[in-house]
């Protein structure tokens, strides 16, 4: 080949050199230029377009470099080996499946629901900023499988000045989620662990548990969180618990309770308990209760904490803190996994809580989570003479319990749809006690949340004050 | 309190309501000032300190704002209810551990080692910036557990394109790394299957299938990769192969042994072949080999593909493509389980795939590595008495072998080290093979690879030409 069919646009804001790099380019990928064909020299194809030579140059440095073209001294410009692949259709359709589905509610009272409105967007972007702009290479590359030092190292400080937590930062393992690190804390307790967890509970805990093999243990609740009636004549190795505000039934776990569950854990080597800290950065009334970990003594806690909760479900960022005597369990059975988390998401969140933006934050979200909170309690009054409310002042939703016992969750949860309304029946959080009974534990009903009155979860953290207020009203015609 | 004690500075380049908010903040923090207790009016506060009304305005607005203050109409502003956490000692100091080891090397021949000097660190950043500026709730909301569609479809066309997979973006599953995705293979497909890897092997895999329940068999090697004749007498349900370069004997398996696999994974229902594709962008003679996925009919190809390896480690993000007869037991045993790649890393990478710059960096990066390799081999020229050369033309390291059956491992790699080289040795990629004993194989050594020969493994993707050249030298002192 001497001659290449290029048209150059001259008035294109596209540089000329690119448009002879891109021409060539696609004549290689589309395969009209073969292997090892022969480019016309620069000075040929600048003279052809009756353009400068360095322009031409220029195209083809930059083929060079992309190893589309080869040079070869004294020899010119050869069209390098890009194989078969190339030649397939390129840009193949994939058909565009449509995935967001349209909500059929007016108001959906969720109990994940979070407000994102008052995140501080432009601060986080200019840490983004400033992250990759300070570090260049030394951030890409691979970090440690606990997650890098300085971040542990802020989380530590973090959860000791905010929770009361004690721990270094080699006890802390970051991961993408809660959802992981309970999958990677399946690994690190090993299978045949007997797991005991309240019911009802965060399901997806349970599953992740029962799926590592753990045998799984049904636990009451009583009004000041899991049965210790239950949980001792049961043969549990591990309680998982969420003493600042119980999912989903809201309760918060007195002090008095916590101390018998740490006593517990400390009559046998290999008992621990869980905290699952997910939503105590939300309590509205009066101080806030340091974590269970706080009074551990004995190092019988595992403390899992998330910044998806707190910040966005879309940032991928978990962290669990060790008890000392697990550390080397983990590095037996988990050591060798890497880290889930990207080193330059560690790093903006090390800078964001560092700079003390999250405190900020979390401080701003207190209050508009607080006003929400008042303003559904104000539109509950109403509802009093017919449901008992509980689990408010902390977490993000409260709980309605229904005074008549004739009235089914059924009932309520259809005539709150029948008004565009979607609410959550608690029936959904309780998880079969099938292998508890085979154990011998009777799984007796808990008089708390298990007695026949229905029960329904109330979101208010993805609503305005406004929704909450319409939603409300709606309720009220249909269920009082 | 009537009056502040606060000492404004008007040289600071700090705003004066700036040092205003802060000191009261320190104040309420440090418990100096309580709960409840009233602050001057910004009238009486403005004239104490001789500044205008507005400024002290805009120090309580951001007080209200994050919660430290409340404003009560006709009252005043209000120290809110921090609480004692606040109190405790705020910047607790950890001990700062030094976590980066110097290397004891000159020159470390790592197979796991990359080269990031050609990343396009700019393109990266714009696209962040560009990503975070255009996306402003939405990017912050849960995403699909699968991974964004969008994502998942420009994996889909990439991979089609350059691989030649055939897939729908519903069978691609993102994750956060290679690792988080073999623990959720090992999910999907359930214990007691039994996973035939060969020997040696990527030993990371093989410890999470066999730490999630599956019966680990392990076969020899032969010159075109795992051997048929093994794998059919044994009763594997799953091969686990890295046809396009095996790791660690770069083996590059022939389109022969592949249509035999796929052979061998038709004759049973719940036949599988899991390829990991980890370095196929890598191939420096002759055209690009398709993926074994690519000529699998009937749906019996798991393929793994990464970012890890071609991007940087550090950027978490690997991809699943799971055949459509395993997309029921995926939702049943994993469809649960969040997503683990932050949503705004997955707009970062798709658009820097869609809009052509991986490519183009994939180009470039063949072209670096093509030249360390030919950089290599040139210099293992005097070595070629004395040692086998293999596993070249692909990858990022290549495997030497020593002529000599009375020289070991052990004497190469300490010749290695008394002049400050690390090289890799082969048997630490070996893993015991207990278990298919027990099973009746004789777990024969493979001829190929366990012959009583030394072998070491050679990366050169982390080390400059003048890196390799220096390091080839010192080897030739003590190795020949």
């Amino acid at each position: 080949m001497n001659e290449l069919a290029i048209t150059l646009d001259v008035k294109s804001s596209v540089y000329l050199y690119e448009q002879i790099y891109q021409h060539i380019k696609n004549e290689i990928v589309e395969g009209k230029l073969s292997e090892k064909e022969r480019l016309p020299s620069t000075r040929a194809l600048a003279e052809h377009l009756q353009i400068a030579r360095s322009t031409v140059e220029l195209a083809y440095e930059q083929l060079v470099s992309e190893g589309y073209i080869e040079a070869k001294p004294y020899k010119g410009y050869f069209v390098c080996s890009i194989g078969e692949l190339y030649h397939l259709e390129r840009e193949r359709i994939v058909k565009k499946q449509e995935i967001k589905k349209q909500s059929p509610y007016l108001y959906d009272l969720t109990p994940n629901g979070i407000e994102m409105k008052a995140f501080p967007f432009s601060t986080w972007r200019r840490i983004s900023k400033n992250v990759l702009a300070e570090h260049q290479r030394d951030i890409f590359e691979p970090g440690h499988p606990k997650g890098d030092f300085e971040f542990r190292n802020t989380i530590c400080r973090y959860v000791y000045s905010f929770r009361g937590v004690n721990c270094e930062p080699e006890q802390i393992i970051v991961g993408a989620g809660n959802d992981y690190l309970l999958l990677l804390l399946g690994k690190i307790i090993g299978e045949q662990q007997r797991v005991a967890m309240e019911n009802p509970t965060y399901k997806r805990a349970y599953r992740i548990f029962s799926s590592a093999g753990c045998e799984m243990l049904t636990m009451p609740i009583d009004k000041n969180g899991m049965s210790m009636e239950h949980l001792r004549s049961s043969q549990a190795d591990i309680a998982y618990v969420m003493p600042s505000h119980q999912f989903p039934t809201g309760v918060v776990m007195p002090i008095g309770r916590r101390i018998e569950l740490l006593k517990w854990a400390e009559e046998a080597e290999n008992r621990y308990v869980i905290e699952d800290d997910y939503d105590s950065e939300f309590r509205y009334k009066g101080k806030p209760i340091q974590a269970l970990q706080a009074w551990d003594k004995k190092e019988k806690v595992i403390y899992m904490g998330t910044f998806s909760k707190s910040i966005a479900p879309a940032i991928r960022v978990s962290f669990m803190i060790l008890p000392k005597p697990l550390l080397k369990q983990y590095e037996r059975n988990a050591g060798f996994l890497s880290s889930t988390v990207s080193r330059i998401d560690q790093a903006i969140l090390n800078e964001f809580i560092g700079a003390g933006h999250y405190e900020r934050y979390l401080n701003k979200m207190r209050k508009i989570y607080r006003e929400k909170h008042d303003c559904l309690l104000e539109c509950l009054k109403p509802f009093k003479h017919k449901f008992h409310i509980s689990g408010e002042n902390a977490g993000l939703h409260i709980l309605l319990t229904c005074k008549k016992e004739e009235t089914s969750e059924e009932q309520l949860t259809s005539a709150a749809e029948s008004v565009g309304i979607k609410v959550y029946g608690m029936s959904a959080y309780f998880v079969e006690e099938k292998r508890s009974d085979q154990r011998g534990e009777k799984g007796k009903s808990c008089k708390a949340v298990k007695d026949g009155y229905a029960r329904i979860l109330l979101g208010y953290a993805g609503l305005s004050e406004e929704e909450i207020k319409n939603a409300l009203l709606l309720l009220q015609k249909v269920w009082l």
